[in-house]
């Protein structure tokens, strides 16, 4: 197996290459896979983005991202719930094992998150059968507590096992070092997700000072230990992609996306091989 | 008992005035006491800042903020241990229950923030006795996730109250609503601490959105259910004190100190009756 037959470019990371041009230089440099995004795809088209994947032998390591459920209104709130149905077939077309569920914030004018977050565990359970249906898991991904109000109310991986278990195997988690990096029980509940309930494994590092909300670091440059946390994962037999994913406004997002690609390469090679 | 006896003004939320202006301003309203801070007391001269609390009839609800531990070098280390162990008396001079401990975030280099938290939790079992002597409690005050790398690599509940049964009654929490309200175990830390160990507990709401890290919004204006968690407090049997603490660069920081104050006890009225 090449070294990078387990390295994916997530999509987010070079945002100025097209999906086609994205294929094109991850496999111009043997990068296994990609984490695609639905913008990306629509523009292109599906059934050619599932075409150019397959000719290019390149992976979806998942689909970015599910529509969030916060609407109000339940006219709306079914829009999402539809929204989400018809992007789990997106992800089954493009062979992504999973749409990456990033379930939104609170609802205008909502402060009860407890209450919320029981709604969101009631609606992904609604969502289960049809993404089992599909072969295409419900990638739930815990976002940093930051972003609890605005983006994503599934804050640790303690909470992202529970909602599993509770929705049975078509729900996975997308992990993120980014986002449970800080928590002190990080490593205990990769365990506890185990390597069948892991779909995919996010790279980058915490950026010191940060300096906004979207100022991911390239893995090396911050104060995650990367190396350790391959190493728990190696250990508990994990065998999936790991992606590099890097929102970063005021860095890697400016600069030339061929760059930022040799350079994450580079850095991740230890992590990824 | 009057409706603003438990209430109490943290000083770093109307940052232009002095220790007296303060302490001037919550007689003038009415309000119980204040949480004071470090450079505000060497101002003053803290046998002055003593006196002229005792005389205005207003009770400190902590001293904020330990130094933190963060130093690489043992010589260095040491002297952050001993200007924690000056703050301490400081604290006992004024007459505060206890030193908000906030402990840095990670050494400079140091990627592995589990082993720093083992070293941090020693450094605070060692200065336990020196608090005990004095009176004052070391306050420890998870701070939320964003901060673990560069202010406080103690980020929840749970932590602090795993951290107080190691280090005795010589600790205590300091609680912030801003640092945990996205925490699933909020409410079921807040009630495993206790009333006896909840020193002093702080007000303030999340914005959405937010635009840095230093824009808190006034009790009213976020996302955070202010009353629901004064329902746990009360029921918990809490009778300590509540503190408005805004850090607020775009907002709060640029009014007029008096409308903050006015605005503040307006909101929070009927939060600390």
């Amino acid at each position: 197996m090449s070294t990078l037959a387990r390295f994916a470019l997530n999509q987010i990371t070079t945002p100025t290459w097209s999906l086609a041009e994205t294929i094109e230089a991850c496999a111009r440099h043997g990068v296994g896979g990609l984490g695609v995004w639905r913008d990306k795809v629509e523009a292109y088209g599906v059934d050619r983005a599932a075409r150019h994947l397959r000719e290019a032998g390149r992976f979806a390591a998942c689909l970015c991202t599910g529509a969030w459920l916060d609407a109000t209104e339940p006219a709306a709130l079914r829009r999402q719930m539809a929204e989400n149905a018809a992007l789990l077939e997106m992800a089954a077309t493009v062979g992504a094992p999973c749409l990456v569920m990033v379930v939104g914030g609170l609802p205008a004018g909502c402060k009860d998150i407890g209450g919320h977050r029981e709604r969101i565990a009631d609606l992904l359970c609604e969502l289960a059968p049809t993404a089992r249906a599909l072969g295409v898991r419900l990638g739930i991904e815990p976002l940093h507590p930051m972003y609890a109000a605005e983006r994503c109310c599934i804050s640790t991986l303690e909470q992202a096992n529970d909602l599993c278990e509770r929705i049975g195997d078509a729900a996975a988690i997308v992990a993120d070092v980014y986002h449970c990096w800080w928590d002190p029980h990080f490593e205990r509940e990769l365990r506890r997700a185990g390597p069948s309930r892991i779909v995919t494994f996010h790279y980058c590092d915490w950026r010191v000072p940060t300096r906004n909300l979207r100022d991911r670091a390239m893995p090396g440059d911050g104060v995650i230990d990367l190396a350790r946390i391959r190493g728990w994962l190696d250990d508990m037999g994990y065998t999936g992609p790991f992606e590099l994913e890097l929102f970063s406004e005021l860095d890697w997002w400016q600069r030339d996306p061929e760059e930022t690609l040799k350079i994450g390469i580079e850095r991740c090679t230890p992590l990824v091989s």
